[in-house]
């Protein structure tokens, strides 16, 4: 018997035994979330140092964390984002919680990786406004993270590839499991009221798990927004087309998980739905061509806010000091 | 023997007790900081969310943690702040990190207690631009908000006082005990190094502990900024005049507290020193008539840099969401 045969039917054992654990699990349209394997948490550290960082910023106000920010389901809560010096933002910032099961980041998946999508927001001049080359020279001014720079990547050289790697690997520590809805997928039936479960069945017998599917509910398709009757929106926003220039793209976007959803509002890629129960009934006419009524969407909701998971559970880090030979924030020039 | 007599012969054998086992500390006049007593830690924790809670302002961008930024020393690291809108502050984010050992709140003193201090921000059109009334009604709306208001007050309805107080009952949890030169202090002759020791003489035969002293190493007077010559700055503030309205008061400002100074960076109330060894010359010249070399000037900064205690130790806070019910943020009107 061959190495990769054997490997197969070890493969093959567990996943018998685990489909024997909890049956029900393979015919769900979505899956639980599994917790973070952290591989290197000198490096995990390291990302979250500098996730908290505003000195990635031109004016050191403004850190990854402030719009996605993790005490609050790891978006900003706002339609669209505040950038420097107040710019407003073309669109509304997703979740970075459970976002490393994106099939790619940003809402048109230009980034395909976290560390692409990472470089992006330090150099855009209506986010960050920082450039690689400054970000790169605040913290090789720092000796401290220097220091820790090279006890995780071994080289006393900072470069924008070491700090996004680190923030990413941060990033996909981010994953959200035990929520309600995923014990009962594990086979807790108690996990679930009957008008969340009723809620759950409606979202399936609807369509909505078309889309929303997969162990973040979302974020592995990208799809028209506006199916069934075109979308009314101010937002400049393009999708997908800017990335593809194919005309079949426009107005694609990723479709966002919904794991947390309790927490990410306000919704869509131009944040102009204030609540869940907008969402879904937006998401019920222009997507499926169908109108819920009152007491089914308060059910899709109810099921919705099941989807609410641990929350990001560890100590606010403490940044080390600049030091003389820092460059310092210039926010009002 | 009457009581009033007996504590104080009680009160006499403690001291004798503690002034035994380090026998220095009398003679210092910087002090130990020690470890905050908490009394209510359902408070505190409520307090601590509110603090992280951008809500608080009417952009839903700004929180206390934004300009008092737990990371980094409980400051901005700023010259002057950055309020709503991307105003321009006035003038230097003071630390919040042992700002229970201040005699009053603020460069000027006019709040006289943590809690004072609180709702100041939170309606200023230039910092955080929300009122009290919006504050209340944003966390009215919020059942987990009002459910832990309750478990902590008693009472069903939220009030702007119960708030700040939380507030100021979560920063009286922020001191930074166990420094260097506490360890020190103590007794633990090792804790400092020979540089930093004669950093620590020169700073006391300078005459800087006539207003860095006490606990805080400042924060409990006020002093005219410019004794032996004038202050240059283009800073509007005039100090605690503003207050009193007494003309002696012009430029008299609180003496910040030295504690952490290493991390609170840029100094002064108009954030014109960016670094220690600028500040260290500046107050040798305007308050000492005293030009320090630059080796001295060295001690004092190495002795300066033992003064980082203990920072916040606690993790981060989650947020309830907002409900249907809750005043969406307004950043751009």
């Amino acid at each position: 018997m061959s190495k990769r045969v054997a490997l197969s039917v070890l493969a093959g054992i567990v996943l018998a035994s685990s489909a024997g654990s909890a049956p029900a699990l393979a015919a769900e349209p979505i899956q639980p979330i599994e917790p973070a394997k952290i591989m290197s948490p000198g490096m995990v550290e390291l990302g979250k140092k500098l996730f908290f960082d505003p000195r990635l910023s031109k004016s050191g106000f403004i850190s990854c964390n402030s719009c996605h920010n993790l005490s609050m389901g790891g978006s900003d809560n706002l339609k669209t984002s505040i950038g420097h010096n107040w710019q407003q933002g073309p669109i509304n910032a997703p979740t970075v919680l459970n976002s490393s099961l994106n099939v790619a980041q940003f809402w048109d998946g230009r980034a395909l990786t976290l560390q692409d999508q990472a470089g992006g927001p330090i150099a855009n001049p209506g986010e960050m406004a920082s450039t690689h080359a400054l970000a790169i020279s605040v913290l090789q001014s720092i000796p401290a993270y220097v220091a820790e720079f090279k006890a995780v990547f071994g080289r006393e050289t900072v470069t924008i590839a070491e700090v996004t790697q680190a923030i990413a690997a941060f990033e996909e520590t981010l994953v959200t499991p035990n929520s309600r809805f995923d014990k009962w997928l594990k086979g807790d039936k108690g996990a679930l009221t009957n008008a969340e479960l009723e809620g759950y069945e409606l979202f399936k017998d609807s369509g909505c798990t078309a889309c929303h599917n997969g162990s973040a509910a979302g974020g592995n398709t990208f799809q028209k927004m506006g199916v069934v009757e075109p979308y009314q929106s101010t937002s400049p926003a393009e999708g997908r087309v800017a990335v593809t220039k194919e005309e079949a793209d426009r107005f694609n976007f990723k479709v966002p998980t919904l794991r947390n959803v309790e927490m990410t509002y306000p919704y869509f890629h131009d944040g102009e739905a204030a609540t869940l129960t907008q969402a879904v009934d937006t998401m019920g006419r222009i997507q499926l061509g169908r109108k819920f009524t009152e007491a089914e969407n308060a059910k899709i909701v109810a099921f919705l806010k099941t989807l609410t998971g641990d929350q990001p559970d560890f100590k606010l880090p403490i940044l080390p000091p600049s030091t003389d030979a820092t460059p310092r924030p210039r926010p009002f020039d």
